[in-house]
């Protein structure tokens, strides 16, 4: 079973992975994606590096990379330190001997491989017009949908449609957000004159 | 007074900026860097999205972008919103006229321009050979060395600099790693056989 994103993270290659480090900071670095597999996405880090003991400290990333054509992929997950080292980074070395420039012979076994088995992940196009989002999850995650919606209470008078910077609300039988257009900058919500329009945080 | 850094992760544009949130995850999103002028960094966000919200309750924020040639810069600072909204964001669209094509006409004003004008910064190439790092900040804020650093017990025996994958330990007169050299990779840590190599944290 394969996930799409997470081979366009493959594609994308050199990604940002945020970590929170022990006094509560975000920490973030370029990391390669190294490999992805049976809906896991690979990567390693050395021993020495304080990335390497904030992920044994507080497995949770935030992963993000964006293509040349600026679609972004964000994934949050957990990060799981592998317990076969030496096999593991000897695949990875396998799969991209550009390593080898950096952690030549022996050097390799300095790296410890992680790969992150679940996580809830997020699409957006911004180059598409409108913008274009869509949501999903692998393991044992759940996807997380947010941005705004449009409650019972909306008394149809089409100010949040005219406000929309993308025309993503709908006013076919009522007043609909198109959630795989919406940006979530909230001009909907901040212009409704009656509160009709309520944040969603959509587990799915 | 320009910091040559920030004026890479201008041109670099997309980048990925990490937060924590209140539940003390990492977040992080890709933004673009509006405008770098009087060594501060200028971004926006929309008043509807997480990451404004996270701003405002935990301003430190991790950056980091990498250029075409694997150049990679990380700045660690605090955002700063800045309350004169429709200047800045005036201003950022007059540089950045691409954002009207997602924010059209009045529909701008729904965002809302930070800053960040202190921070400690980390330049890392890993296409050089050696790999080539430098430290650096602006602001009020100080610049954090890591990495290693060999201390009076070394006996010379030399095993650091024959494991070293980037060939980075002088023997000059002492063994010494070379700072702007180093992948921080923690093999030296490792086999020193009387551990007289110990982890820096340098505040310069």
């Amino acid at each position: 079973m394969e996930n799409k994103y997470l081979n366009i993270l493959r594609e994308i290659k050199s990604v940002s992975m945020s970590t929170v480090s022990s006094d509560g900071m975000p920490q973030a670095r370029i990391i390669d994606v190294m490999l992805v597999e049976n809906q896991s996405l690979y990567f390693c880090t050395a021993r020495g590096k304080d990335f390497y003991a904030e992920l044994l400290e507080n497995n949770m990333v935030a992963v993000v990379g964006m293509t040349k054509n600026y679609q972004m992929i964000r994934l949050s997950g957990k990060a799981k330190h592998l317990s076969e080292q030496k096999l593991w980074i000897d695949k990875i070395f396998k799969n991209n001997p550009i390593m080898n420039d950096v952690y030549p012979g022996e050097a390799r076994y300095i790296l410890e491989p992680f790969c992150i088995n679940s996580g809830s992940i997020e699409y957006f196009d911004i180059s598409s017009t409108p913008v274009y989002r869509e949501y999903d999850s692998f393991g044992n995650m759940d996807s997380i949908m947010k941005g705004f919606e449009i409650t019972g209470d909306c008394i149809s008078c089409g100010i949040c449609a005219e406000n929309c910077p993308q025309h993503c609300i709908d006013s076919k039988s009522k007043y609909m957000i198109q959630q795989q257009h919406c940006l979530h900058c909230g001009l909907c919500y901040e212009t409704c004159p009656v509160k009709a329009i309520k944040r969603r945080t959509k587990i799915c």
